[in-house]
């Protein structure tokens, strides 16, 4: 089991230079790999159970600079669980409309109804990443914004949402490495933006707003995990490991409620088969 | 290529009993196994080309009977898919808002959007289904619906959405061995349901219902495939296999749009690299 870098308790402070982006030296790619599949097995399971029970759902948020691997790991992850009852929501510039409502409108939207995961490529955290970083509204507005967020998780938490963020932590170096590489190739091309190179010139601005937003924002029943993002295989691991722990507490649970409601089932069955005997 | 039953001309009047349910003789259940593994491959590219071009959607629904396959076909299908660009609908009994629409309204929210994929479990097709069997509303009513089905459809296929639809076609016989299947299986069990059984007493009002369905709402734009569906890795290869054909025709237009965006790209990002040295 890979060491995790997970936070669940606001206000302590992280430094984002401290954690790494590498995977644990002597990590073997290939059992990460073989691991990775079993773990996928089991996160199909768990998810066929929290479908069929539907006592909860699974929100998955996923936050990282350009590059950092959030389509790649919605590809891998979300690869595993039966698409059914999967909603991928990525999180664009705001609409006018977005705009014209408070910032968490847009996304409680589409928050998992139960049974269900939602998977966000980007989300509310971008009010006070690349709002604060580009100063699109005043601080004093974005700095209200940590408060609404825990409260908003609070909320979901209480429905019965089970709430992983992840951060994926890319270096400076690789996301060099990953822009040029996209830059190579003449079939990526069209995914080649001056935004992304752009970007990269806020690289501390939002290195700071990251750690802020994850101190802040970290809490027992919405904890960040920070995962080292260089090597997509580890990420993807780290990612897949997180999430059959978030689900698997609660694997007895939906086991004996779907006992109770088969045992239901057939008792209803069976009144039926009678009842059209008789008739 | 397995042999298809697709209907775009509408008004031609088909019989459910004269379609196949099973695979052709002689079908070799593995060839057809490699042949979906190496479609699927093929339907990934396509999705990805559609995703960045941007140009066109996709729209699927699935028709059929109870235990007919339309969850299993979401699974495997859908799981060749990147699932950043799919949304899997399911529709259920309306909600009293829903009812309070025109019977367009619900379904009309979740056609895709420009790259996107929708795959609708059931869709508006079942305001002449089980809405007609069950006398939901008076006849007056749903036979007015074909022709507004037809030029819903139509205002999609002009918005450039790639509709095709899907009846997943078992025989009765088949049915019952389901039905019964998920009887014997207790982890299975919660899945039963007196509805489903209740259902197939009205097994001759639903053919006739699908029939005139499909011959009425079969067009050039959005045709109604009858998929044999008693063998399931037959049906998921003649799903597979219309899909990829329905979008195989546009992959010049969406890899020319692309080699210009590319283009666009690498001209502004060379821009923007002068403008930095000089500056």
């Amino acid at each position: 089991m890979p060491p995790t870098f997970a936070f669940d308790q606001p206000g302590v402070r992280i430094r984002l230079d401290e954690l790494p982006t590498d995977p644990p030296k002597g990590t073997s790619r290939k059992e990460a790999e073989a691991r990775l599949a079993e773990l996928g097995e089991e996160l199909f399971e768990l998810q066929d159970l929290l479908w069929g029970a539907r006592l909860h759902s699974l929100l998955v948020v996923l936050q990282g600079r350009d590059t950092a691997g959030k389509d790649g790991v919605i590809k891998t992850v979300a690869g595993y669980l039966n698409p059914r009852g999967v909603h991928v929501v990525s999180f664009g510039p705001p609409t006018q409309e977005e705009l014209e409502h408070d910032f968490l409108w847009r996304v409680h939207r589409h928050t998992p109804r139960k049974g269900e995961v939602a998977i966000w490529n980007r989300s509310h955290y971008e009010d006070v990443l690349v709002v604060r970083v580009h100063g699109l509204t005043p601080a004093s507005i974005w700095r209200e914004r940590y408060g609404h967020i825990c409260d908003f998780e609070e909320l979901l938490a209480e429905h019965d949402t089970i709430v992983r963020k992840f951060f994926l932590h890319i270096s400076h170096r690789e996301q060099q490495a990953r822009l040029l590489e996209r830059e190579r190739d003449p079939r990526k091309a069209w995914k080649l933006s001056v935004g992304d190179w752009r970007e990269r010139e806020h690289w501390d601005a939002y290195t700071e707003a990251y750690e802020e937003a994850i101190s802040r924002c970290a809490t027992p029943r919405a904890p960040w995990i920070v995962v080292p993002a260089d090597a997509k295989w580890y990420r993807n691991l780290v990612v897949a490991e997180a999430l059959v722990e978030a689900l698997r507490p609660y694997r007895p649970v939906w086991e004996a409620h779907l006992d109770a409601l088969g045992h239901k089932a057939r008792a209803e069955l069976a009144a039926y088969r009678a009842a059209a005997r008789t008739s």
